[in-house]
């Protein structure tokens, strides 16, 4: 498939031993040079938008004008977090002020987010700019201030050559250690599990399938040292039509929810893939609704033959379950390597005792759950795995009848979301892309928005140093003009 | 050993089963109902302090004023968390409004932590109060959100019991949830296993041994759904004696460590277990004061007769190896289960080329490597596990000088300290209590200070919600005071 060679076990070794010599050097730039670094590449991206577009049409079957703002939004990703890193909230900044008591004297504490080391980012096949080489991931560890060792998505590993090129001499520009970032690629599994075991990694950044950030997990937890993974495995993203806001709309909702599962060929981490209701006349026109859109929706060629095929698959699989009805599928004829977008509908009881029916079909798919009654509904809130996203379509009456319901919704996902679709993920401090297993490894963190620089830092506290020798992030006159929290208190003085 | 009964299985899932009902309902409990609850518990232990300090005395061997000390500490911990608590700021609430643009519009996005549900503690050994049964991990467990669920150390189990009901009536007074704090007893390892491996289980707190901590870290990765674990594991806390500060001072310098290490029997998670400097006439003399002092340092009983032992053990497997020298050992006769202070020597070469010198030996012991040169000294830096604390005895001249060796020490630890002892963990939001591995098993959190609490919690973006429904947290009104980063912006307003 890919025209690069696989990275040798030599190769990698080589490429980390160069991270880490990077990492000594790299962890002493200020902010304001990771920044700048983030920002030069922000800069040389752009500036190679009309050859990189082409390359990633052709490797990943997706539209130009799909690429063009991916590449936006991976440009604003890089400056946006550029501005995070150089502002320094994200370092948590703290200062306790020594107490001279003869009884009960307290030294001076200080505390600041340090880089971990070397990050080993696996890029996403239906993002190839923006959760891949110069995604997120790669745009969070910079700013942290580590080396990041970007493994190729084989996908499109030419599109990922051209932007690591970029980012290379983007480094070079802005004077970066040699090693600051570095680009292998690996057909097979081997490449990535000897970047995850090397003994330099200190961290991994991934997104894609559960089977494949499951891996990596199980690998870094076997590690001798254990190392933190931030896999993004995707989910079901289950939206829940409450009956107030139902029977309000149900055409029009049905509409919108059309547009969200068959967009960009259902190929988002955030499709929704389940729509829950209770089993009445307004579920029944929004079914029927659903259906007609469906039915007149486009096949659209996916990003590559295997993810295809493993819709296929997948499809397949859940519709031969017990009790599983096709509602609709596209009528129009497919291409080869086209998905032809379908959805289905299962009892509340048939899905509650089929976990085949809670697995991801990644793409244009979607199960509607028709549910006895609200407490049926809930049993299958309470049910459900870990997610990215929930959805409630809801009037403020249904959210105020339901509150266990929301409740346990809540609990259970990173972003919740009232009467809007799941597939949309804004780029901004307040986003939490990062749900409970199996959605992701860590709940804790996300990986979109500048909080994702925390997964590839750690506090450091530094005990009664005089002043002159402290980074300035913690010197008493705040040079860098940073937020911190001082004796408790939250100041930038 | 224990009077009381290992819990059972079925024991332990009514328990977990009980945590999970009472998550449903304390998860909805405001920031000033958990600090109340916090507050009280502190207030009931308060006043049982004179019926619990001679149980704990005789249980664990520890004189009477450092287990007041400790109790005050705990009090200090439960109460400064629930002020952290409903101050807020661990929430990192965050706020970005909606713009509505026609080609580009936003939604409304806003985030909070949220609990991430029952959390199982493990009490440390050394520390009956402060980080057992109501100690750091339960305080925060119930400052995020969390119920709490204490496998008791067998070691101090009635000092644990008796903590466990003031606990238990503090819930009462305060109507909290049925099930809200738990208290089971275990002397083997399957007690512990079945809590970690329960599906009601959310994260594990737990402060020990690298053996204990290990385990329960592997058995949460091998989880369906693995959990978090914070485990605290200890670390043998290097101390760089560079030679200008060496100089200066080696008597006064060896009075410090010699303080440090048989304080408390050594029975200190950042005891130094380790003192590096340069082979030459200064470190000879605070050689030579140190074995002075560890001769005339008394014998201390120990926590329990298994500590005792892996003590005599431990030592005798550092002293057997290989070019250590033993420089002192206290004259004093021990009595049964005491230890005896011990400190030795070898050179830098040779513990470079021996990992067992690079383990920790719990209690009164230290090891002095006698270093060629500053360079062998970088060479150990950078060879160490990670670390709780490292310390450098140094100038600023020292400290300018050897900027790398300050880098990767630095860079190997959760706190670094000058001119001072590791041993003493100020409670305070700039303390870092956690280290790379194998001091900890996640570097990004601490186990003491307010941030702890964030090891129990998650953040939720709310997308798209009207205001009424929003938590007080995340309204626009703010009707909290707290903390929020609006537009990227930290405001109270």
């Amino acid at each position: 498939m890919s025209i690069f060679k696989d990275a040798t076990p030599e190769e990698i070794n080589r490429v980390m031993e160069q991270s880490w010599s990077a990492f000594i050097s790299y962890r002493t730039y200020t902010l304001r040079q990771r920044a700048d670094f983030m920002r030069t590449i922000a800069a040389a991206l752009g500036a190679i938008s009309t050859t990189l577009i082409p390359v990633a049409m052709k490797e990943t079957n997706l539209p130009e004008a799909r690429l063009k703002s991916e590449l936006t939004r991976t440009l604003f990703q890089l400056n946006s977090y550029a501005d995070a890193c150089e502002q320094g909230n994200w370092l948590e900044a703290s200062i306790d002020r020594p107490i001279d008591h003869h009884d009960n004297p307290k030294p001076d504490l200080r505390k600041m987010r340090v880089p971990l080391g070397p990050v080993v980012v696996f890029g996403a096949s239906n993002f190839p700019f923006a959760y891949s080489t110069a995604g997120g991931d790669t745009a969070c560890a910079l700013a942290a201030g580590c080396p990041v060792i970007v493994k190729a998505h084989p996908a499109h590993a030419r599109t990922s050559e051209i932007v690591a090129d970029c980012i290379k001499k983007a480094a070079a520009q802005c004077n970066m250690p040699e090693g600051i970032f570095a680009h292998l690629h690996g057909t097979g599994f081997e490449v990535g599990e000897n970047l995850v075991m090397h003994d330099r990694t200190r961290a991994v950044g991934f997104t894609g399938s559960y089977a494949g950030g499951k891996a990596l997990f199980d690998q870094a937890a076997r590690r001798k040292v254990p190392i933190p993974v931030f896999a993004e495995m995707g989910s079901i993203n289950p939206v829940y039509l409450l009956p107030g806001k139902l029977a309000e709309s149900p055409v029009e909702m049905a509409k919108l929810y059309a547009g969200s599962i068959t967009l960009s060929a259902g190929q988002f981490c955030t499709n929704p893939g389940l729509i829950m209701g209770i089993d009445n006349a307004d579920l029944q026109q929004f079914i029927t609704a659903l259906g007609k859109e469906i039915e007149r929706a486009a096949p659209a060629t996916m990003l590559h033959p295997g993810i295809a095929q493993a819709f296929v698959t997948n499809r397949s699989k859940a519709l031969e379950q017990d009790e599983v009805n096709i509602i609709a599928i596209s009528q129009q004829q497919p291409e080869e390597n086209q998905a032809i977008p379908t959805i289905a509908s299962v009892t509340g009881r048939a899905f509650l005792n089929n976990p085949v029916l809670h697995q991801e079909v990644f793409g244009p798919y979607s199960l509607v759950v028709k549910c006895k009654d609200l407490r049926e509904m809930l049993a299958v809130a309470a049910q459900m795995e870990g997610q990215l996203t929930s959805t409630l379509m809801a009037t403020e009456e249904d959210i105020q009848d339901n509150l266990l319901l929301v409740e346990t919704v809540k609990h259970n996902c990173g972003r919740i979301i009232i009467n809007g679709v799941p597939t949309g993920v804004e780029v901004c401090l307040s986003m939490q892309h990062g749900g409970p297993f199996p959605a992701t490894t860590d709940a804790r963190f996300t990986s979109v928005g500048a909080d994702g620089i925390k997964r590839f830092s750690r506090p450091l506290c530094f005990q009664n140093w005089p002043d002159s020798l402290l980074p300035d992030e913690l010197k008493n006159g705040n040079p860098l003009g940073i937020w911190r929290t001082v004796n408790n208190e939250l100041t930038r003085a």
